[in-house]
């Protein structure tokens, strides 16, 4: 067997999941592997059958991570699992999911799959930035989605500047900038306008968000590129920027505050049963280019 | 002379605002003209030499407003003007305005051809507005611009549920939703990807800020059209929505407040001197349409 | 009652459409109606019970015309009887349609509901254009979707000059350009994306087809304006530009030809069952806002 | 001396070519280079001073190709010299272009320091494709820019299904659809609405233009994607379809005509003299982001 070590991590907001945790860890047990659960979804779901254990932990001694919940809960569960490089798969609850792509319904039968190698994995990267203040680092973090700097409130837009690998690129005036990974291009930026990046592209994009210029548009750059953002002015926004690594925030950023934006080392590993499709997802997640007449019809 | 009592107004916050002031009160006060100065622009630029009056002053009193500053000071003056019907005029400093199309440079003249008759009328609707918390109104406002409903702070989507004329329209997941006039329609409604609506088209538009889904688009609505704005649901946003008239915003809007608007019974009256061109604004201000190269290249 | 004559009109090359065509037309002609079928669709589909008549006998003598077939059966017969007022319905075979928004399996029930009185009248504005080479008029039409001016064939872009009632507003270079109505903001101008506007807004849209600009955005004028489009350069393309009115073309246009578009003076009458909603069309027709995700999902 | 060998290239529709070749060849020639000239450009200039040498000798014998044109011109050359690997250099006369980024005033010097080793190497993908009906292969061909597949004359649009290494993409109904090269996102796919391709992503990226549903977005794919695409329908649209590689076009496409589009063993190679920045260009050929108003106005 591929997974000897298995891990279950849970969204913890969510009433009823012992049930279905409990049941896919008794039947992984039955199969010969040994089962962790995360701390803290064990404790909040009362799923006390298999050993608690920490994301650390669980990045040392697990062969596999599976995550039941949403996007949310896997974008969380990966940010924690990026050092140690462990495999992860999602199951969803109510849909599916860009990264949570098995449906609760058929979970069992994808699971045995996988753990009989019937897999394709799909490496995805992650983005690390920190924020300086000065010669300071005043926050840092990991993003498998997006680093967005925004207006923090109310009113008015706030200007950047930015440079890509020391070169100045260009100066904007928005609501705000998100700088995504390919996993990312199908959340916020989206919303944004900007492009679909498929997660194989070894890329980056820059989507701003209500820019006030209308000579704009996202640019695709490659993913060893280094972004240097300079928060040059917050004109009528009081209540200054925020910074956001997928959904950690540092709020109140000043004027001069900087932003570098980098590829992390670390990948995460998602593996998928066989016969995953990216295209599928983006057409019923998205109903990305769903046709809507027949063709008979002689429309205008 | 058409204008017999002219009223001067100024951007409070700019120093240097005096001198212009002042020479442009004498001027008119020469052509036989009574001048009122706005109360608090008068303390604040101690420019004494004329009238102090209030804006209810003023409405009463002036047939003509002049207006130093930029856009953001006649849409203040604007409101404040609204219910009067006092003719406008806007003078610019720095470069033109969409409504304060007159440079600084060539105002004595422009104002001149403006007195002796030489303009041209450009009414421009308003918005009225108002949010309610169950039975309750909890603010009231006018807009020139737009209205806009927003999430306040850091993170997620708000819900809205938008009715028009009492009919369902559509439920949206969004930054936000921007109500524009013609007037509105080239300031944020534009950096959120809305069309331009000519000034004397009699329409409103609605614009969503980083929808959700794919397969919005704005809306072009007659401006007799009556709007209900529910918000639904403020997803992780904790800091909640707000609501903007212009610039006068109402943070902390909650779930389930409902915001209406319609048009106002009363409209902005701007004079521009003969020979203004809204299209020639359109391409000065926003570089629209500018033609980048020059044809004879065989360019792909 | 209050249609007495009613016309029948339907799309020719649709086999099958004999039975519904009759069958309504009995109906009708049971219920007191006079019917008459349009001489083309009588002969097309051999229903010979009724009494043929042009589109000109049926513009005199009819009350009411109804069409059966797609939104493009009924843009048609909208031209042809654009000067005579008559009221027309649309029933839609396969789909609802924006402007045959009737469905054949409910079209008793609702055909007889409107000769009842219960329905809702929507007229809508026609554009009507002429192409000019020097003095001449090389062709004119009517059109209830758009006018059209683009690239007739392969490679390469058009250059358009734009004067809006004498006016310049600006040179382009793009594959094309749409002047839309409010009936056409749903059609073409919708794929190159321009706005939707309400069919009771008094507008017209201005959308480029892939311009070369990035300063671009389409443009809502008031439905008076006289436009003026002169082709000033068809750079690389070989075989010309073509102008269309709908669907009634003109290929082979020069440089130096202008194409003049303004309001017609005719209005077409729309009825519709009561309780219609054109927000309910938008939503079904072109899954217009239709949201994705169940809200309970923290996705990003 | 980094190139020993280089060869003249210009475009030939230009009068007035023939003196600025002349004299870079004798610079050259003078600092010891033997010089070809391309032997059409040689005959349409008159520029007899060096010998003419087809494409075919220029990709053997030449170190370097110098170009001078616009960036039509260097595409042209580009497909011509593309599997001898020779490097190019481009030099615009009017204007800068995006591959032809060296005025024609500064030529010299810029000339001089890549020869002297300061210059900054560029490579730039090709894309491979044939059109087969049945199976037949009835057209072949290199683009450097974009593969775009449209309708050929006017009315209607096309479908176009389109799979991914062998999985379903989706269908679409457009007037067409790009896949352009990094090189080509800043051309016509820029026009269709397309994101910007850094030339060192390892992409392409699929572009509607005017696709019929409101739920499309152009999607940016890894650079070893094998595209298939089939022309599924042509509506109304009387003169077919046609396909384009760069400027080479097959008109007269049928339903049922496949498209194979994949990445080149080729690859491009542009030098630019030391200092060249991408991001430059962009600003100055496209107004790129250019900020239009002075911060310190608090403008809506």
């Amino acid at each position: 067997m591929h997974f000897k070590t298995v891990a279950l991590i849970g969204r913890h907001q969510d009433s009823g999941m012992d049930a279905p945790l409990r049941r896919l860890g008794q039947a992984l047990s039955a199969a010969g592997c040994t089962i962790l659960i995360e701390a803290e979804t064990g404790r909040n779901t009362g799923v006390a059958d298999f050993q608690l254990a920490s994301y650390e932990d669980i990045g040392t001694r697990a062969d596999l991570a599976i995550i039941m919940g949403g996007d949310g809960t896997m974008l969380a569960a990966a940010r924690q699992l990026a050092t140690s490089g462990v495999a992860m798969i999602g199951i969803n609850h109510g849909r599916l999911g860009f990264i949570t792509d098995i449906p609760l319904g058929s979970a069992d039968e994808a699971i045995t799959r996988v753990l009989n190698g019937a897999f394709v994995q799909d490496e995805r990267m992650l983005l690390e930035g920190r924020v300086m203040r000065g010669d300071e680092t005043i926050f840092s973090g990991l993003a498998l989605n997006d680093v967005i700097i925004n207006r923090a409130g109310r009113g008015g837009m706030i200007e950047l500047r930015v440079e890509c690998n020391g070169a100045f690129m260009h100066s904007q005036r928005a609501d705000g900038l998100i700088i995504a990974t390919p996993t990312g291009s199908t959340a916020y930026a989206l919303s944004a306008g900007g492009p679909i990046l498929h997660p194989q592209v070894n890329a980056l994009v820059l989507v701003p968000v209500a820019p006030q210029t209308l000579s704009n548009r996202p640019i695709t750059l490659p993913d060893d590129s280094v972004l240097n953002i300079t928060i040059r002015a917050l004109g009528r926004v009081e209540s200054g920027a925020s910074v956001h690594f997928d959904m950690q925030a540092l709020s109140n950023c000043q004027e001069g505050d900087r932003i570098d934006v980098r590829r992390s080392p670390h990948r995460v590993r998602f593996l998928h049963p066989q016969g995953y499709s990216y295209f599928s997802t983006l057409r019923s997640k998205l109903n990305w280019n769903r046709m809507l007449h027949p063709w008979d019809e002689p429309d205008q």
